[in-house]
């Protein structure tokens, strides 16, 4: 069974077809985030401490980090993101204990990042470019870690995913010639908006169960990307995951304050037998059943781990639960 | 493509591979509604009358029937069954114009149904007990009506999926014996509650896809049955249905009353590509929104629907949307 191990210090996250569908936490990105981008550049990380503890009470089991600002005063990411790659790789690290997900498209920034982080992290992306294979392979080999694997190439993204199929198949075969295994190739199908082309939810589908039937991968996606510019997205998210999580997908990047879609997930779970004696359910139904008065999701969810651990703030007037 | 036709006098709904998901009406059946029972022993049909709308309202495309009342006055259902079967079927199908399905365990109230429905009723149903299949299958024949097909036998309900597949293809091969073709069954697979069974939900939808692959029939569940006993039901059931659609399950027989569950019908028919331009969605998103207010789905479905065909109601204070 394909297994693709992720470790911090102290913790180790498992994606594999055997097991819960892995949440890796998306909101640690300045990209479309100009408020971010703007703290970033001033070296206010507030932002990123807030949204490291608050997707990880709801549930994120990995936590990507991208430190893509453009500043004002250096146009030049490949000089600036480095340093700030590894300055908030190591505030997230120091704040929480799961395993991180390097995400850059500068490649001085992953090793930069590869050489911050502890463990096992998993380095976000390589493609089917000739350029960014050259690149980005010797890094995965070097430090033993596992890749997300996007399936487009130097022509783009194929509408084809006959074709996104053969270049996730090739970024495959690349990394055998460099040593590393399959099980540490986490190929991204790439999901369209189904508002845009309505065959995107069949070939994500279809595109799954072939990764993972022919080429013995495991996979993630954007997942909200499905939505985009639709109405009620969280109801299109919410049973995308599900279909997906059907089809064999095993981890998804994504906000995991989002409870509708964690919802989801945790059902599909279940559903999927990933959830033994649907513990994980329960847990969740109280979540939910918390919020009924009001309470945000991160507030719900620590309420209900600090309950579940026995490290209840007593008199805090959150509510407890057996 | 294998194709179920069922009709009402003046409307055809197909169930099939290429079709949105066919929503079953649930609610017309007074198993477990006592207040129901008592209502039609004592003939009074408001309660009846109310389903009938509220149902068509919300999305049922087919509505199921159910006369199995137990009255206090006469004990045998092969008396009190039949007129009854007939009474609730003409009153309905002369308030709505969808198609029915007769549910009977009472094969007296299935022939009755049959004689006195419009169209192309949906019988329901055939068991893989040799006392039923030698009672229903020549009534299937003679009123040329597609049957649901329940997985159990003499020996009862199987644990084992493999079992209840091979049910399965005995009523077909039974009824092809009887000369009814393969399209005109629909199976139903069984649904057993994950809370009870860990493999329930991997069950149904491995079973679904064989019985596509290797019977070319359509299926459909008590969907709701998957939930039973689980916290949070709705969450449950909402991320059943888009897996069970994934998996390839044509249609069910469940409560259209629920919006979140509608929702998670609709959303999956968009991503299985049967819902082109996402013309449906947009109508159901906008249902969604104007429950913001606090008014009822039925409502908001009723008022979608009359602005939708230009027949809205001036002055009444719904909700209009261009």
């Amino acid at each position: 069974m394909t297994r693709t191990v992720i470790e911090s210090k102290t913790k180790t996250v498992t994606i594999g077809f055997d097991e819960p569908f892995c949440v890796i936490g998306e909101r640690i990105n300045p990209t479309g985030r100009k408020k971010l981008a703007a703290e970033l550049e001033a070296g206010d990380f507030s932002t990123v401490e807030k949204d490291a503890l608050e997707q990880v009470a709801c549930g994120a089991m990995v936590l990507d980090v991208n430190a893509g600002v453009v500043y004002n005063s250096n146009p030049n990411p490949n000089e600036t993101e480095p340093p700030l790659m590894v300055k908030m790789l190591e505030l997230v690290q120091a704040l929480v204990d799961v395993p991180l997900c390097i995400d850059s498209s500068v490649p001085a920034a992953l090793e930069a990042g590869l050489a911050a982080c502890h463990g096992r992290p998993l380095l976000n992306s390589v493609t089917g470019e000739e350029e960014r294979l050259e690149l980005v392979l010797p890094l995965v080999k070097k430090y033993n870690v596992p890749v997300v694997a996007i399936s487009n190439d130097d022509t783009g993204i194929s509408e084809d995913p006959d074709v996104r199929f053969a270049v996730a198949k090739k970024i495959v075969e690349r990394a055998a010639d460099f040593g590393i295994p399959a099980h540490d190739i986490v190929v991204d199908p790439l999901v369209m908006p189904v508002g845009a082309m309505a065959s995107a939810g069949q070939q994500v589908f279809t595109l799954v169960r072939r990764l993972r039937d022919e080429l013995g991968v495991n996979t993630t996606c954007g997942a909200s990307n499905i939505s985009f510019g639709l109405p009620n997205r969280h109801g299109i998210n919410a049973a995308f995951l599900p279909m997906a999580i059907g089809a064999g997908m095993t981890s998804a990047i994504m906000n995991p304050v989002r409870h509708v879609e964690m919802e989801a997930i945790k059902a599909a779970n279940f559903l999927a037998n990933h959830d033994p004696n649907g513990a994980e359910w329960i847990r969740f139904a109280r979540v939910l059943e918390a919020m009924k008065d009001g309470t945000s999701f991160p507030d719900a969810a620590r309420a209900a781990a600090e309950a579940g651990s026995g490290r209840g703030r007593g008199g805090a007037g959150r509510r407890r639960r057996a």
